[in-house]
């Protein structure tokens, strides 16, 4: 992955003395990626490296990924399937629709609507006819997560009703020993742990996203690989090459000249849902009541997604037009393994110049190009990230480089990377409606 | 549909005063309406009650959808498409992964990302058999955009090629005797008009949205219905009981207030492309350089969308611990057709309280009321709209409010509603790319 600053709006000084004063941090990762392990705060960076974890994934992938399997079911709401969910469309989902034949397939549930998922019971009632072709993963770090748990009990009483011998079906990931744990073994359903401070959003490389991953076929490896690589570049010393140093920088100098939104401009629609993901991963680390000295700050950048060039029919009068309130995240591959011609002799001549005996992806290149000339014009900072290919490989760099990225920039914020204490605030008003009965 | 906005952060007084501002544009609307015809810039509000327009859909549908029909090819982006995949992604879309066998589908290809272009085209001459199986609709207004025309000659290569005899499954909906409906005529293809001054984001209830939707087997009478009922209460000089006035009224005084995003929080996953919809609606109608007096104001509200409960895991640590910079328009159905009962036994007890013995929309309805408890507690301001239920009638009556709405809202801001002209920017940069060869 290539990270391109010149359009960021801010010069080379200005980002060299903020990024300076990341050094120390800096510093602070290294240790944790020298000692290993899971203690610190930041241990999600080992994750792509645990060989342990790996082999735990591998065997429980053999013993259950039957060779008929035609749908993994993944039960898991925000950290615990985004991140799942930003691969798996990335690199097959998006194109499900078109690919009726192809499995398995993955399925997602996580909210508890009604209309969703009593259609979700008929499918499970009419569409499968074997229990082989079903694999179900629920995903609960703490193992009590309302909507997680509300689908585990609707899904269990459908797929048992039908195949009450199917245990082997199931495989539960949680913290190891928490309630959900615990009432898993007591029932002889697999279960896999999550190291305890990794949290949902930095969990995308440990069990809760490697093993449905590679349950559904996934080059895991790959995955794996690509994030290791990030990590390296972005613990390096040497401030210009490393990604996350530089793009937190630019994003906080950013917000500084009054830029509350950062927006993240995915320009292959396939990757739509590793914006969703990179959403939680900002929204919950930098959008902090309170900052490391507990004084009340109400930090926060609004991320929000965008699809090119859908979004261009959509959000670009907005952008170029409206408040100059944004930051922008261009998000493209290098290399596309195939590419449509355009025909030299168009069937509809004389509409659009300029296409005839080119490619999909020369337009989409144009389409790119001129957006961009057009963000310079109208003086918007953008920055971007260039994929080599849309591969597990590259694809894992991106989301290990955006990991690091939130760290450090939670550091320039002075915030807490790693909590989301306001999320107990509807939490708690919600409990209170669901025991009064109301 | 009802519109909540005791949670709205602003007092009686302050949206009577703006509310009242509002009176002279609502004549002017009534007489569109009482004129009929498609003369003004608000013409787009008679389309619902076109009689003519919906003959010509009916005819066309009847001609083309045959009972062998599998898959609907929507070829169209942004204001073309953007309409028809909010009705159709509510109503069935969502869940079409869920229903392998169900016909027919609708599939939408708007960008010419050459990954998901490539799939589509194996789509076409593997998975289709038979030409009668599909029905391809390619809408551009003009005529001339990039994207759409791009996907027309891909798809026409490879469908002409397998089926060189089946031009009646082509549709082709565009401006009455623009380049594009000349070449439909010259090759026998059928073609549907737009009326010239209904613009894309405004298109929904004309051919653009209605035929391909009527195709697909969309209750089209229900939605038409919907969209008239909420125009006679769009319409009300009662300013109280105007669901239009009101909502532009509090969007407004909340952006004088700070409030630059507005989010639209959707409490039913499968809206979700209903808010992707609102959000050109919003960005291109009210995100504007210049206002009506030719002034730089760089007007405009960002729009987000927001899935209940999914973002909650996602977004609510920012937006309840961040910023207070949005204002949040929560969406969801009074009735649901059928709700998934909670075993009172529960398989995996103690692990959340007072579910067992509940259902699915009881949770949800339990979080809703969390989430919107916190915000009041937090001080963050609010509307709701609650649609009677998720039927083609009460989303019709949502989007037409929204159309509504949007037209009041730039009343309110002095901008122009109905056109995008910054858009242009980055249009005439792609071309030259285009043209140059780059």
């Amino acid at each position: 992955m290539q990270l391109r600053i010149e359009n960021c709006g801010a010069s080379r000084d200005q980002i060299l003395a903020l990024a300076l004063r990341l050094g120390p941090y800096l510093e602070r990762l290294q240790r944790v990626a020298d000692e290993g392990g899971y203690d610190a705060a930041e241990c999600s960076i080992n994750l792509p490296g645990d060989e342990m974890l790996w082999q735990q994934v591998q065997r429980m992938q053999r013993k259950t990924a039957t060779s008929g399997l035609k749908y993994l079911i993944d039960i898991g709401i925000g950290g615990s399937n985004l991140g799942t969910k930003a691969v798996y469309d990335a690199l097959v989902g998006y194109a499900d629709l078109l690919e009726p034949h192809r499995f398995p397939k993955m399925l997602f549930v996580d909210t508890n609507d009604p209309e969703v998922l009593s259609r979700f019971t008929r499918f499970l009632e009419q569409t499968i006819e074997r229990p082989e072709e079903v694999l179900i993963n629920a995903i609960s770090k703490s193992g009590s997560t309302t909507e997680t748990i509300v689908n585990l009990e609707l899904i269990w009483r459908t797929f048992q009703h039908r195949f009450p011998d199917a245990l082997d079906r199931w495989v539960i990931t949680t913290d190891y020993q928490s309630k959900l744990w615990r009432l898993a073994q007591e029932k002889g359903i697999s279960a896999l742990p999550i190291p305890p401070k990794v949290g949902g959003r930095y969990s995308v490389f440990s069990a809760v996203g490697l093993f449905p991953l590679a349950a559904a076929g996934i080059d895991v490896s790959g995955l794996r690989e690509g994030a290791r690589d990030a990590c390296t570049r972005c613990l390096s010393a040497d401030l210009w090459q490393n990604p996350a140093v530089l793009s937190a920088v630019v994003l906080f100098l950013q917000h500084q000249q009054g830029k509350m939104i950062h927006d993240t401009f995915l320009f292959h629609p396939e990757l739509e849902s590793c914006g969703k993901w990179y959403r939680q991963l900002m929204g919950e680390s930098i959008g902090k009541e309170k900052n490391l000295d507990e004084i009340t700050v109400h930090a926060g950048i609004t991320p929000t997604v965008s699809i090119g060039s859908t979004d261009l029919h959509s959000m670009a009068q907005l952008t170029l037009g409206g408040p100059n309130d944004k930051v922008t995240t261009f998000i493209w591959c290098e290399s596309i393994a195939i590419d449509p011609p355009i025909p030299q002799l168009l069937a509809f001549p004389g509409l659009v110049d300029g296409i005839a005996g080119t490619s999909a992806n020369t337009v989409m290149q144009a389409i790119l190009q001129g957006v961009k000339a057009s963000y310079r014009s109208h003086r918007l900072p953008f920055m971007e990230m260039i994929l080599a290919d849309l591969s597990p490989k590259s694809l894992a760099e991106m989301l290990q480089v955006q990991m690091f990225q939130m760290m450090c920039l939670a550091q320039l914020f002075h915030v807490n990377a790693f909590d989301q204490p306001n999320v107990e605030d509807y939490k708690t008003e919600t409990r209170r409606f669901l025991e009064s009965g109301a």
